[in-house]
Order: C-alpha cells, then structure tokens, then sequence
C-alpha cells in the first residue's frame, strides 16, 4: 500500500490477526535505511515491558539470524531503491520464520513492494510528512502495539502529538540554521577529517551524517561517535586544530552532550554545536521528546551537506561506485 | 571473587537461585570494556531461544533504563579500573531493579569489587587465559546458561572447546604476524587518517581498534565501520590514498568482509588484511568459531598498536586529558 493509504490502527488489527502478541522486533536495513530505524529500536528497548528489539544490518541478519526468529517477530524492513539484494533476502528470511514483516521502500514495483510482504510504500520529497515516512510510521506502529499490550503505557498521546508536531518544529528549525549551516561550510567544506557525535536514541543520526551525508555524498573521511563514548577514548585526539559536529538532544540524554560539549569549549576550537533546544522542541512532551531528536538531526544532516556541496562544488549524487561499478 | 576462583556450573547455580529463569542480558561498560562484552551479546542474540541481549554504554543505561530490566535480568557490567563513575551507576542500577548484576574489575577493593554486586576481578597480564578474563568468563557463563535453559541448545561441548583452545590459537598467531604488524607500522605510523572494518560478532574490535588503540593510545584520526555496512555509503570514499584495515573473520560472516576485500583489491592500493582464517581458527568447531574472531582480534589490535608505537616513539600509556585533567 501507499503511506498515504496507511491506518495504523487497521494495521496493527492485522499484525494481531496474523501474529497474536508480539516479543521481538528486528530493524533490518542498510547504510541511510539502517539509520533511520535506529530510534525506533531505542525506543523499544527503553520503553516497552513486552517487546525487544535489535537493530542490525541485513546481511548480518540474514547470515546469522537470531534464533528467536518466529512467529512472535515482526521484522521491520527499509530499503529505499527496493532492491537492496541482502535486504530483500532478510525479508524473505523473515517470512519463511513466521515473522510479520513489513517493507519500507520508495520505490513502486521493486522487490520490497511485493505481497509476500506488507509493503508500504513512502513518498521521500522536501514537503512529505513524518507521519508517512519511514521513521513516522515505525513510531505510530510501536505506540499502538505498546499501546494494546501493555495497559500501564503512558506515551500513547504524547507520541501521536509528537508525530503530528514534528514537522512544523523541523522546517522551522532547518530555516532557522540556514545561515548557521552556510558558514560552517565556508570554513569547513575541504576539512581533511571530523568528528560527528549524538546520544541515546539520536545517536544514529551521527553514524548516518558520517556514512551517507560526508563519506558517500562528499566523498569526505570523517567518524562518528556516541558522545557517552567520547571521554572513554576519542578525546584523547582532541586539539584546536580537530572539528567536531555535536547534535546535541533534548531530553533524558541531554547531560551526556553537554558534558562534550564543555570538554569541547575548553580544549577545541573548531567545533559546531547543533542544538535540539534551540528548534522549538519543547512543544512536545517531555515524556517522549527524546525520540524527535532523530528526524530533526537528520534534516539538519541535509541541511549541513546540502551547504558543503555548494561550496565544495561536489555534487551529492555525484557516485563513483555506487550504482556504477559492479560490487 | 578472583577470577581464578571462578567455577561456573556454582555461579550459574547462584544465578538460578537468586533471580530463576533469565529472559535478558544487558552488557553494560565503557569504552574498551564495552567494546570486550560485543562478541557476547551478538552470542546470545544469534544463538539463545529464551534470551535477548543489549549491549550499551553505561550513562545511556543509566538515564534512559531499558523497561524490561528486573528479577529476570542479568546485569553485566564491566570496568578495568573499576571506578568508572556510569559504570558504577549502571550496576547500583541494576541491583536497585533487582537483577543479578555481575561486575568485572582488574581492580581490587575498587568501586565495581564490591559485595553489593557479584564481583569478578580478573588478571590483565599477557599470560592470562581467556577463560579467566571478561570475555571468556561471559562465554562460560552464558554458555552454560542457555545449556540450562534450552534443551535443544548444541554448542555447549564446542563452546568449552573453544574457550580453552584459543589462547594457544592466539599466541601463536600473534608471533606468526609480528613481520606484518611492523612493517604496516613501518609504512603507516604517521597516517592522516584509515578505516577499520570487521563484521558480526568481531565489528566491536574495529571499534575498538580505533577508539583506544588508535584514538586514544595514539591519538592517531581513524574511522570504524561494519564490513556489511561499507557497501551502503563508505566505499565512495576508497581510492589508492585511502588506507584501510580489515579484520577478516572466520565463520558464518567471513563472506562480508570478503565481498569487501575484493573490492579494496580492485580499487585501493593501501590495505592490511588481518585473516583470521591464516591463524589455526580451525581447530575450534565451526558451529561455533564465529565467537572467537574477537579475542584474536584484540590481540591482533595489541600487537598493531604495539608496533605503531614502537615506530612513532608515542607511548600507548601517554595520555593528555584521560586522568589528568577534570572532565
């Protein structure tokens, strides 16, 4: 189905129908897909008495499946083209174990939109909203499932207003660092090397600005790091001459990237602080704002490389490999 | 107690009385010490039919707690220094919550060595066995739990098999590969910057290798990356300049960094190939070598880092902000 189409409630009729009462959730994707399933395994994890979840890239998942594999599983599969071959396999893995497996894909026709599995199929262009992205429909799922399984949950309202409010804080937010974004790539565009660090449930959205957004999109060397790991290592490197990017959360997390962010203040000199508090995120419930952090980190992640290229003059869709060679 | 002193068919008797039936494992530690509890989470997700595991750094445990954590969880938590203040939280956490909280420690009469909690404290010197260190004392341990829990459990035999073979598996690969760590040394000790990849149950020891053995310990700039994942983004930066580690596992997941070894063959020049499979690795079951591609490679990352710092004249043990300044 399209996204448009989607009724969370009807969906989750289904999933009971089909599976009864769920245990396990698997996000299986790869690279910019992988990424945006993260805060939805955090989620989980942090917040559901009936459920785990594990996030793992596909291969992985489909070479060395979890032995819980079954009927009780859903498996949450994203691929953006709709072909990715170890992804599609980790659906197929997951249909033949019984699992409720539902595609993600952009793309109409592909692989991943097939009726083997439940497939919906997202619209990705500047004005689509959370709700019918990847990220927003995994969020709407998990609360209705936490929801009907666990009397006692209490994020229920506080998400459904989040997903609906997220959008106006986001495009607010994106026009607000506009200027913010275009000076960090006046003097940082040709950087050899930089750091990227986020917590909690917004950690992914370093690895993703790391491996999509500079590595894959700008052909620029950079790492990621979850900024509760910095003092535990990395920071040894740490100097004036070293960059760093902090997406800096709002939420339970928060005192871990203020915590990098005073060590930065004192010993670097080239560091770029992206700060949740500043978009306006109060407007959601403190309860659950934590995982809003994700899909504003990742429009400030478009919004910074989308900067870089128009100065660094390397297009974002500019492949070398990808798509192009043979792998 | 003292590592030596550990029997584990009484502990996991202990584990039985005091907390029953185990549902989940959380790994719980910083850094390095994180880095030494992946291999057993990835274990126990793969291979456990009554048991989920979540590895994760101690101030995210600590400020956003799983829901699950309670009577039916075991707590493992891990801290060479034994004071690491999260970590310390993390296990008073776990033990407020009632779960069996295990806390490895090199240090005796530290924070982590203390009654509150079920204290191992294990030796660091290179003649230490594995069995008697972090990871090989969780191997046992949930090895023979899952034994206990599920009947139809098959790597129990192989698992005690390969916990005791490994060291001199290890041992004799270390010696077999000191020429190739000196002369990567050699012509790398001054990089600006490499990428370091493994895959599945091994990934954390890129991790590691780059965030203490080289970030830390020799403030050397370098990236991690999941050998699945660099397919999917991080290959559009590889060129002749680029230089690349890949911790090449035997196992279920040896095909993934193999598909990535052909392609560093055909478009990079400068990279190490450390292949476990050159190492004796068969003499363990092949149901269950997998798991020990991790200690080999730790070691393998000690003797690297070793040589980096034997040309660099940068001592491993330097450090500029890490016990010496507040942070």
């Amino acid at each position: 189905m399209h996204a448009s189409e989607f009724n969370v409630e009807k969906f989750v009729d289904i999933i009971e129908k089909e599976n009864g009462t769920i245990s396990e959730v698997y996000f299986v994707a790869c690279g910019g897909s992988l990424v945006d399933l993260y805060s939805s395994c955090y989620f989980i994890n942090r917040e559901s008495s009936t459920m785990t979840a594990e996030w793992i890239t596909s291969k992985e998942f489909v070479l060395t499946p979890p032995k819980k594999l079954g009927k009780h599983s859903v498996v949450i599969i994203c691929s953006h083209g709709g072909n990715t071959k170890e992804t599609v396999e980790a659906a197929e893995l997951g249909v033949k174990e019984g699992a409720f497996v539902i595609t993600y894909t952009h793309t109409p026709g592909s692989a991943c939109d097939s009726e083997k599995f439940h497939a919906i199929v997202y619209d990705w262009e500047p004005e689509t909203l959370q709700k019918d992205r990847p990220l927003g429909l995994n969020y709407s799922i998990i609360n209705e499932l936490i929801h009907r399984q666990e009397p006692e949950y209490k994020l229920y309202e506080g998400m459904k207003d989040g997903i609906t409010k997220c959008d106006a804080i986001i495009r607010n937010a994106t026009k607000k660092f506009q200027n913010k974004a275009w000076n960090f790539a006046e003097h940082y565009y040709n950087a050899p090397f930089l750091y990227i660090m986020a917590s909690g449930s917004a950690y992914a959205q370093a690895y993703g600005f790391a491996i999509c957004s500079l590595q894959e999109m700008q052909w620029m060397d950079c790492c990621y790091l979850d900024s509760a790991e910095y003092f535990h290592g990395p920071f040894e490197v740490t100097d004036k001459d070293h960059i760093y990017i902090l997406l800096k959360s709002v939420g339970k997390t928060r005192m871990i990237d203020e915590r990098a962010e005073v060590f930065l203040n004192k010993y670097a000199e080239k560091y770029e602080i992206i700060d949740a508090a500043d978009c306006g995120m109060d407007a959601i419930d403190d309860s659950c704002v934590d995982y809003f952090n994700a899909p504003l980190f990742y429009e400030m992640s478009v919004l910074y490389r989308t900067a870089i290229q128009n100065k660094s003059g390397h297009p974002l869709d500019m492949r070398r490999y990808m798509g192009v060679v043979e792998y």
